[in-house]
């Protein structure tokens, strides 16, 4: 196996030392980028350093890159994971600067320029942070136990599973009281993520699941959407906010607005002003807070632990770190760019593109701004809202829109395939294909 | 929620009694059948017994029918869960007198005729043991938790985890020892699930996986098949088991024939008499014993834990009570009929007609005959092997008859189209779509 010590890559991750000796100061021959996090910045840093004089390496504590704006998908039992997610090797494979590790990394040595993993640590002479965002249950972590998030592919399958356990609870129970328990789902967060699992969860119990129970009928499920401000989807326009909340009540939602979780137990919730909710399945879909990547080289950060960057997105005092997508704050004309997918695309590019321009001494590109094409949401069959630029769209003409961007931005052509053809029979059909309880309780 | 009460379903599952006297001595108006699992023959069963006058239940611990033939194909990340397996409740919602129940049976009281839940039990006029097989580890059960053997959703997602993951630490690792270790993997069985998993992980290492790693080379894996017995594929004729064995060496599985597996532990097997073989990856497919039904009822049964059934598959002494598929141990012309799909499917047909005509008083069919249709296996692209009857195929013809019967079994248009693109997909590609590792240690 001789061959394999001889494949001449000089960034080896591992705690062996003999090719990892530092550059010499003022003119590294082969820099080495390290990137950590395989989302929508880090895979945008990594393509636009294709054909670079680097070694680029990519690390992420999965094999996959994940398409997170169709999590709900999963959770709703329309898609299976494969349909969602892609081996990161696959997607950057005809990349022939770039490395890709599995690996959990713990910390970043900023003095020593290293990443350091569970086992031994990599050196970097440039490090991109895009390590994204995790729920934030605003000092509640306990929280969390009860009511999941939805921001990786374990959480989908985690969610897909307490609803549809919930159902088969309540086909097993004798009074009505546990039955109302079991069929009551309560999503806390009128953001995009809780306006989508409350439509598609409505939509799983009144027309996947009705032909399916004997002593339950489904449709008499509970879904209510829990909204601490005056209106759903804040960040659109009113009149569409008003849109979404009508079209939620006509698929049987109860739309809770002004309404402001205080307590969250294996029981149900407390509210203000509404008083107990009694559920067994509560969603969590109210807060995000960045990675821990703040903490690890000791930067400032705002109280959702995003890191504030300088106008070239690096880290004030480390002009070789920069952080992308959740993990940073950047102001623009007042206002911080959004926590989307779009925006981490842009910065994950600008900061490939200035890398690019870095290591091959040509000048760099112009400070970073943020181009925001719009926002849009989905509700359920034939129901979504759009807002680009002054361009508004609802009902069936947004949805399409939704469904065709979707699945245009999904990578690879098998998973448009896919993803495609099982929209369409769900469609077609109103089932739900992926309706599997997998996993046990241990899974995260 | 009162209209839940009064949907007629007097067969309540739970520990409430107030509708489930005991039926009257004689004639019981609307008799109970209960049958626990939902693989193939209870499936089967409970589809027999459409419009039939009694209250069927079907109880399973998965809320799925798992078609468990293409398991390997999920372990080996070609397919997704959810193309091989079907909510149960979907499978059999159009008949009406059939409920579903998910849960975990603990025992039969066969004295007070009830199946014992975890938390309550329920009665039954007829009782049918559907529970199909699991693991033999020959005694050494301490062997499952390196060597997991495939016959649920989960065993499969944790084989493509370990399979996948071997390759990420050995793109990690420094040594060619440690190299070597993690890219060896050894397969327990020459049967066809042994087979079948051999070669769809050679075909992973050799034409999926080359281009997405810089350090090592997924080519130089070192898989082997390690078989008690003098030939693989032993229910097959010689000519066929040793067109497998070549195909299998031509795709660069390395072959053990009359190597016998004496002890698993976590950094290899030891063989006798090839003594020790080093790998980080070692799958079960060597044996499977009965589910631990025959000792609910007491029942008599043979070492592998299968329940002798009399002529009509009923269990001597409890006439109330069958046993079915891998559950059975039903003899033939001197030899047990096999467990696989179809004799589980032929019997489950058989005791729902024989139960069909009990309830209605007609004429009990004569007794139960298993008809033999075939033998089959794939080995990978182009090659399986066939017999049926006096026709045997291999290589390409076979190949095309195994994936034609295969889609034909699949339950369901969208999972027949699914498998379809996704076979279509893999075989223009050569690429794995599925290639997820999903789910923490703790997933069972």
């Amino acid at each position: 196996m001789s061959e394999m010590d001889s494949s001449g890559i000089e960034n080896r991750p591992g705690t062996s030392d003999h090719n990892e000796a530092p550059n010499p100061p003022g003119g590294p021959s082969r820099p080495r980028i390290v990137i950590i996090g395989a989302g929508f910045g880090g895979v945008e840093t990594a393509r636009a350093l294709k054909g670079a004089p680097a070694d680029v390496l990519l690390i992420d504590r999965n094999n996959y890159h994940c398409f997170q704006p169709l999590l709900y998908q999963v959770a709703s039992a329309a898609l299976s994971p494969a349909d969602i997610a892609w081996p990161v090797r696959g997607v950057l494979s005809g990349q022939a600067n770039l490395t890709v590790l599995m690996a959990d990394v713990t910390g970043v040595d900023t003095a020593a320029r290293r990443v350091l993993l569970g086992a031994g640590s990599v050196p970097y002479d440039h490090l991109v942070l895009a390590t994204g965002a995790t729920h934030s249950y605003f000092g509640h972590d306990e929280w969390a136990r009860v009511a999941p998030g939805l921001k990786k592919i374990e959480d989908a399958t985690r969610i897909r599973r307490e609803i549809l356990i919930a159902f088969e609870r309540a086909e097993l129970c004798d009074s009505a009281e546990e039955r109302r328990h079991f069929l009551t789902f309560v999503i806390i967060g009128g953001g995009p993520t809780g306006v989508e699992l409350a439509g598609s969860i409505a939509e799983v119990a009144r027309h996947a699941l009705p032909n399916d129970f004997r002593r339950v009928d489904p449709r008499t499920a509970r879904i209510l959407l829990v909204e601490a401000g005056p209106r759903v989807l804040p960040t659109m326009p009113p009149a569409l906010s008003d849109y979404a909340r009508e079209r939620l009540e006509s698929m049987g939602v109860d739309v809770l607005t002004n309404v402001r979780v205080t307590s969250c137990d294996g029981d149900g919730v407390d509210t203000e002003p509404n008083g107990r909710i009694l559920s067994e399945t509560i969603i969590w879909a109210a807060g995000v807070r960045a990675s821990p990547a703040a903490g690890w080289i000791g930067a400032d950060a705002d109280r959702a632990g995003r890191i504030r960057v300088t106008p070239d997105l690096s880290v004030p005092g480390l002009p070789d770190v920069f952080a992308i997508g959740d993990t940073a704050l950047f102001e623009q004309d007042g206002k911080p760019v959004p926590g989307i997918a779009p925006a981490a695309k842009q910065m994950g590019h600008y900061v490939g593109r200035l890398l690019k321009a870095r290591v091959t001494g040509t000048q760099p590109p112009a400070p970073f701004r943020y181009s925001h094409a719009g926002d849009l949401a989905t509700i359920g069959r034939n129901a979504a809202v759009v807002k680009l630029g002054r361009l508004e769209l609802k009902g069936f003409p947004g949805w399409l829109f939704w469904s065709v961007v979707h699945v245009y931005f999904l990578i690879g052509a098998r998973n448009r395939l896919s993803v495609a053809f099982h929209w369409l029979w769900n469609y077609v059909t109103r089932q739900r294909g992926a309706r599997l309880i997998t996993g046990d309780d241990h899974e995260a």
